[in-house]
């Protein structure tokens, strides 16, 4: 089977590119490689020494004998994304291709703006082309759970059955996204389930959760198949960002005072809940949505687990509460549904000491590659 | 107070914004006039002979004395935009300006494109120019009723109380939107929310109806103030268009069974409903939503009161049953609440025999002007 992986040289798309890779699927890689544009822009980096995209895939094919197609470009530019389409003739297409990080898109208004229209434009290219030379291809879909915000009622997998005023429909789960970047997957959403409505495309829309970790088995391989791992205050996310701060004894920077409670999953369920999807399309017309995490923590417990470890592992590891860069309420009920990739078999890797220990060590490894400067948030929500 | 009216060129824009300074409000239009390209580019034309904006404030001046200040330009061009708030800084900026035509939004892909990206960079950069310079003023945002679909339960103003296993929250009422344009109103709608919670700014969003009737008491007083009146198949709405037809003799155009019901309003109470909403703006911080219609109908039953109407006044009115080039329920459940406007004061012009008449003898008096070329839909929702 032929997936195309939009995104593939990104931190999720890599790794899953590699995983369905080696499963047997037909890979081929779409991507502009604006990711790493925006690293030089920042002036930051991953922790780790990631190659060129066409050197990772030379490696892969040393080690597995399969190539990996790709195409540099730009899903934003319409001819090339239908020109890729008619090329690859996919039938799967996993779309990680957009601006993904949060406090980008609140740098300013420009960020902003590029970010909803890359990540909407983007999207919008891919239903049309769909919908003109592949309708009956599956468009798996990242979107993320920071789409529901925090709910004072359990969150649904995309739809909830609502009784009022003495009659029921089941409708499109409301959204509370808290940034202009999860704004941009929460349009993304309506936009896709309104082509999947009028012309009969088939999509998932994995709404994912805060992602750790970075080695898989593929991953793992090759120094020159190494993943990125953001640990800047723009592209850095949560628990990967405390363990790289604990491996230089930089104090972890929790938000607040870390009651936040967020969704998570190692990058190693990212790649098989993927694969699950694929392997289970959804029905022709259907816009289907799972909820795509293994656990739930508040950001403070997350801290204390890593300052855990890392004292156990030597390291002097304190935890500052900075001043809230963001809007949310830090104290909330969060609970949220994530049976539907359950029942399609995902056996989740629950976070461990184990896996927080290989995290430190993976941490410690690179540690001279880290810049103090770019660990604190610079990016305020706030007028 | 001074009014800022984006989009005051239009038909709703240009209406509002007499009515606003003949109630002594000091009002300033800026608009990019790219309708009126449209229009061009479709080759289309207003039912009614509009005159250039220039001529319209001139004429408005002569009969009132009081004159419009104007600003041409597109608010996608932020510093055109920013310069505009900062030289007449506002109270309240009533937002009409974005593309409003469904079937236009489904031409094709560029079409849809332009809709989303013009009405949704031009009420982010609305959104950033007023944090910058004007986090006080009040944003009045023309939303449609079309956000809400057709939900089989009451669609209530913009929020929904969800209970749900035992536990209870407000949250935004679930939108099935039912276009690329319609979808870009739901995109705008969580924006501006989005912006009114991390910024204090302070919102309306105006989910309006359908519109019909042309005079005011303003437009009507010179044909120089004449207000636009669109019957064609890419701009004409519902009960306008009827009238058109019968009065050129062309069989009424109802999409399908003519079963879908929507919500109306007389452009007499567009004016007024703007109106209120800026004597009584929203708080700082807060996010309001208003419904602005006064009736519900189905499609079929206003084609039957025109007929109705039509025959009266000695018409020869038949009903046509086209195939509906939209892709909806035509048989569905429709009730929503609209007590916010009416609790401010509105007191409704519901429609009534005399408005038909009046409209379609408005109809008649331009009808040498009308293109039956341009009656038809020719925009299919459908792949």
């Amino acid at each position: 089977m032929k997936v195309l992986v939009i995104g593939g040289d990104g931190y999720c798309g890599w790794a899953t590119a590699l995983h369905l890779s080696a499963r047997g699927y037909e890979v081929a890689i779409l991507d502009s490689l604006v990711r790493r544009h925006w690293d030089l822009e920042l002036g930051v980096e991953t922790l780790t020494p990631i190659t060129a995209i066409q050197k990772r895939i030379d490696c892969w094919q040393g080690h597995s004998g399969k190539r990996l197609e790709l195409f540099v470009g730009d899903i934003t530019n319409y001819e090339f994304l239908s020109q890729t389409l008619r090329s690859f003739e996919p039938e799967a297409i996993v779309h990680f291709g957009e601006q993904r990080s949060a406090p980008f898109s609140m740098i300013d208004r420009e960020h902003a703006v590029l970010t909803q229209v890359n990540n909407v434009v983007g999207t919008l290219n891919l239903l049309y082309a769909m919908k003109e030379f592949l309708p009956d291809c599956h468009l798996v879909k990242l979107g993320t759970m920071g789409e529901y915000g925090t709910p004072n009622i359990d969150i649904e997998e995309g739809y909830i059955t609502i009784e009022h005023n003495g009659r029921k429909d089941t409708l499109p789960y409301p959204k509370q996204p808290g940034s202009f970047y999860h704004l941009s997957k929460v349009h993304d959403s309506h936009n896709i389930h309104f082509a999947c409505k009028v012309w009969g495309l088939r999509a998932t829309d994995l709404n994912q959760g805060v992602v750790y970790g970075v080695l898989t088995e593929e991953t793992g391989l090759d120094e020159v198949l190494i993943n990125r791992l953001d640990y800047d205050g723009v592209f850095g996310t949560a628990l990967n960002r405390f363990c790289i701060q604990a491996a230089v004894g930089h104090p972890l920077t929790v938000y607040g005072t870390g009651g936040q409670t967020r969704s998570f999953l190692d990058i190693r369920d990212t790649v098989r809940c993927v694969e699950l999807a694929i392997a289970n399309p959804a029905e022709s017309g259907k816009f289907r949505v799972f909820n795509q995490f293994t656990e739930l923590f508040s950001v403070g417990d997350l801290a204390m687990m890593v300052k855990k470890a890392g004292t156990a592992m030597g390291l002097d590891v304190e935890v500052n509460h900075l001043d809230n860069p963001r809007v949310e309420l830090e104290e909330h009920y969060f609970n949220a549904k994530n049976t539907n990739l359950l029942s399609l078999g995902l056996q989740p890797h629950f976070l461990s000491d184990s896996l927080l220990d290989s995290l430190l060590n993976f941490a410690i490894r690179y540690k001279e590659r880290v810049d103090a400067q770019q660990i604190l948030p610079k990016v305020s929500w706030r007028r």
